[in-house]
């Protein structure tokens, strides 16, 4: 044993370490690369930017609330007029991780999505057209936009590509779970431990693994028993038309997954103790015992990472050009 | 002339300067001396804090929107379950400079202002006890209080506290016109000039004076003619009961005038070309020419300040004691 320096004891942990990290089914999250920031900042702009709404109250950040685990932590979301959503937001941190965007995938990417909510009647209630116009009025976002995209180039393209952009920064790194994953032995209690092996012992990370430990697949909700719920949506079935693809949705991350709750599509439950106990019962078949949620809850819990640290965007004010906001009536 | 030195000339214009800097009715904004950083913080934690509405949805931030100028940019606000506000939003920037606080100044400060919207049904549509169990149920906000107020000190008089601390560091300094105040004859136009010369000779400073131009006294709105408007607010009456105090308001803050549209209480006037021309009539009984509506709006732009610079608070989140938003229902 004296043979033994301890560089080589160091490399030997370096050998032994790195087959074990390759294997693991969740991956370490990366900091963002910005290599855009003119764009990122615009995107920032139009994330907080309320003046796509309808009732120039509500913007993106309204549902997807970065103060809150890029969620706006209700069962489901208020739209334009306090209409009530018909589902759970998904959180808007590490979403680029996604096969695709909303529960049911209708959107291919985040640039995709960023143009449905502007114009869904029950969410911003606004018109593309409206929001180009409404940015076109304003000479600092003409401004911006002409140094990102040329000249004349404010318009619905543009302006969902520059606020996706924005939201791939929302990368949530450095969770306890990820410092772990690369060595830090400390940095996740006994408890977590337990609850990861747990979470690959009951098959959890079938579907929920990747960097975002989720979203890389769309699997039925209620695989082994119904999930009982008065949400109609019915997911993937509405995109695909296929009767296999009845309740069928994209598995969501699980990081931050203590800040983004209520759970599931319909945001019933409020604990994490619920949700793993719902998931284990009725897509795995099985039961946790009361030592095993809480183990459960622990790892998931030491999945949160640093939250994105955002700097409030000022925005450009209105002028006679701006179509006026319609908060009431028509 | 040879004989006097550059220094002896700096010298002059030190002492030529000061005595008219001393003279002008409008006084610079200074920057916020930030003495008690904890406990600016905890408050702009809860200046973002939608759980201290009923709905979880509404913050101080939706209707003192901090990039928008501290206000909604609606003519009056949206309140819980959309309800129709019954008045303009003030800007909360340069708050602090008021003699009191909402436009009838039935709040003698700023603490005393914040506990108004969270449990008034119309606003966040909260009550103080739920709001104080909300904040009180998360250990991270707990730790705070303890560490700036003592044990057990989450009440809604120290909420209150902290939300008002915050919003005294929101000042606007900088701005073109306080450069200009302070001897840079470049920072603002010809045109603003002449509309600052034009403010003070026909007589705007008589109301609005001080750092914040405005907030220091009540007048009463149509003071040589009546504003016509729909709506149905009285002023001051509502907080004296007496019948000279019918339609006499506070005078508002005329800093980031430009980012603060629509204006006047009804918000019913989109553009300072209008209002200048409304207020000089009905205040003043005068006409101003297109020249000096030019100039006056010239002047009234260059007094948005530097606007404060909001680093996103991350919030602590609910956990099974915290009490359930009522966004929808009740």
């Amino acid at each position: 044993m004296k043979l033994v320096s301890p560089l080589c004891l160091a490399i030997l942990a370096a050998i032994t370490t790195a087959p074990a990290v390759a294997k693991e089914p969740i991956e370490i999250i990366k900091p963002a690369k910005i290599t855009a920031p003119e764009k990122v900042e615009l995107g920032k702009m139009l994330f907080f930017e309320p003046r796509l709404s309808k009732s120039g109250f509500i913007s993106c950040n309204s549902c997807h609330n970065l103060s809150l685990g890029g969620v706006d932590a209700l069962p489901t979301s208020i739209g334009h007029n306090w209409q009530e959503g018909p589902i759970n937001s998904p959180t808007v941190l590490n979403a680029e991780y996604g096969l695709a965007q909303f529960w049911d995938g209708r959107a291919k990417d985040l640039k995709e999505q960023a143009g449905g909510p502007i114009a869904n009647p029950g969410e911003m209630g606004y018109t593309h057209e409206l929001a180009v116009s409404t940015v076109n009025s304003m000479p600092a976002y003409q401004a911006k936009f002409e140094a990102i995209y040329g000249k004349n180039s404010v318009n619905i393209d543009n302006i969902t590509d520059a606020i996706a952009e924005f939201e791939k920064t929302l990368v949530t790194p450095n969770s306890p779970f990820d410092l772990y994953l690369q060595g830090e032995q400390d940095a996740i209690t006994a408890e977590a431990k337990s609850g990861y092996q747990l979470f690959k012992n009951k098959g959890c990370t079938s579907c929920h693994n990747g960097p975002a430990v989720g979203g890389t697949m769309y699997m039925k909700m209620g695989l082994v028993k119904p999930f009982h719920t008065k949400n109609p949506a019915e997911g993937r079935i509405a995109v695909t038309g296929k009767e296999a693809d009845k309740y069928v949705f994209k598995v969501p991350t699980l990081r931050n997954i203590e800040l983004t709750y209520p759970y599931f599509h319909d945001g019933a439950t409020w604990t994490l103790e619920e949700a793993v106990n719902t998931m284990a019962d009725i897509q795995l078949g099985q039961q946790l015992s009361e030592k095993e949620t809480v183990e459960m809850v622990a790892f998931l819990k030491s999945l949160t990472g640093e939250q994105p640290k955002i700097v409030l965007p000022i925005l450009p004010p209105s002028n006679a050009n701006t179509p006026k906001p319609v908060p009431f009536g028509k």
